[in-house]
């Protein structure tokens, strides 16, 4: 048995869920809930030094990290579907579309820790504004084409499904209004992978 | 010709001159300086709507990104040496050691954001105590077992030593004083790839 140690809100957790259920391997998985407010958590800190979700450990005690790692090693597991092309333009197109999607994740993410981690009068708005442009710019290239999901969808889908998950999550999904393109996408993805409304966040 | 928008001081763009470099395909790619300090730069946001560095622009245009995307794309243009072991554990080992000194590097830089994007008076001891202890336990992890070189370094590797050339650009070499085993790791790699001298900050 693997042991994912992740948390119900991780946005990076979620795409390994979602992967593990495509790739249909998720019985072969345990997921152990980790705190990560506390500076430190020593279980977590013990299995990745950088105390980040998710992680995940082997069973001959092997940790893999970070979520792009723990997709693509999941998706070594069995043939179909093939998450990650394996090579060609299709790859670097997908692995692409996923850091543009971890990006749009890593700026929420960190709009999330300034008020977590912050007093309100150590906000600083230039910072949360420059985090913000680059989720608002991120998106409306997306919204001008919306990635092409063909028979299945792919890791690049995926990540960019739980980005914008997250920012229905813990940004009031504002991006609604004006992206109606990749409200679309997001239905379909919806629709044609039940994992992610089964790892929906709450 | 293949273009790069980076910085002379990036540590993920370092990773792509260091790769460009032992892949032999340094010369067909033309670095272009980009400021990332005002919130918008027109030319890098039309090519990376996250407005972050590295990007590499294809001839045809197409862009690719983050620095472990495009480190992967010129591995796959040359056969010779192989920095992403092709599959098997020893991709996952590589993988997971980018992944760890990555972290290392998004934790330096957020310490120096810190400083660079708010004014004193909303510095938070707390916030950078967080990252400090990862960057600190990612080392004492390191030190531990510094990486084997193998015959030729591999993507991991590169990784790692930009890792550390950044804590001596941008944190005074302080890492060196507890961790002999990483500074002899870092020397036998200075020694063993000139491009990383070659690429050095100042």
């Amino acid at each position: 048995m693997m042991k994912l140690l992740s948390a119900q809100a991780s946005p990076y957790g979620r795409k390994v869920k979602i992967t593990a259920a495509l790739k249909g391997v998720a019985d072969q998985i345990e997921t152990k809930a980790v705190d990560t407010l506390p500076l430190v958590n020593e279980e977590l800190r013990r299995e990745n030094p950088l105390s980040k979700i998710p992680v995940l450990i082997l069973e001959d005690g092997t940790q893999i990290f970070d979520s792009h790692v723990i997709c693509e090693y999941l998706d070594s597991l069995t043939p179909e579907p093939r998450l990650f092309p394996p090579s060609g333009p299709e790859r670097f197109r997908t692995l692409t579309l996923a850091a543009l999607a971890d990006g749009i994740l890593d700026a929420a993410l960190l709009l999330v820790y300034e008020k977590r981690f912050r007093p309100e009068d150590k906000w600083v708005d230039t910072w949360m504004q420059r985090q913000q442009l680059k989720i608002d710019t991120a998106l409306d290239w997306l919204e001008k084409a919306p990635p092409e999901m063909g028979a299945h969808p792919d890791y690049g889908h995926v990540t960019l499904a739980c980005a914008l998950g997250y920012l229905d999550f813990r940004h009031g999904g504002v991006w609604r209004a004006t992206h109606p393109k990749l409200v679309a996408w997001l239905d379909a993805f919806d629709k044609a992978v039940p994992a992610f409304a089964e790892s929906r966040p709450n």
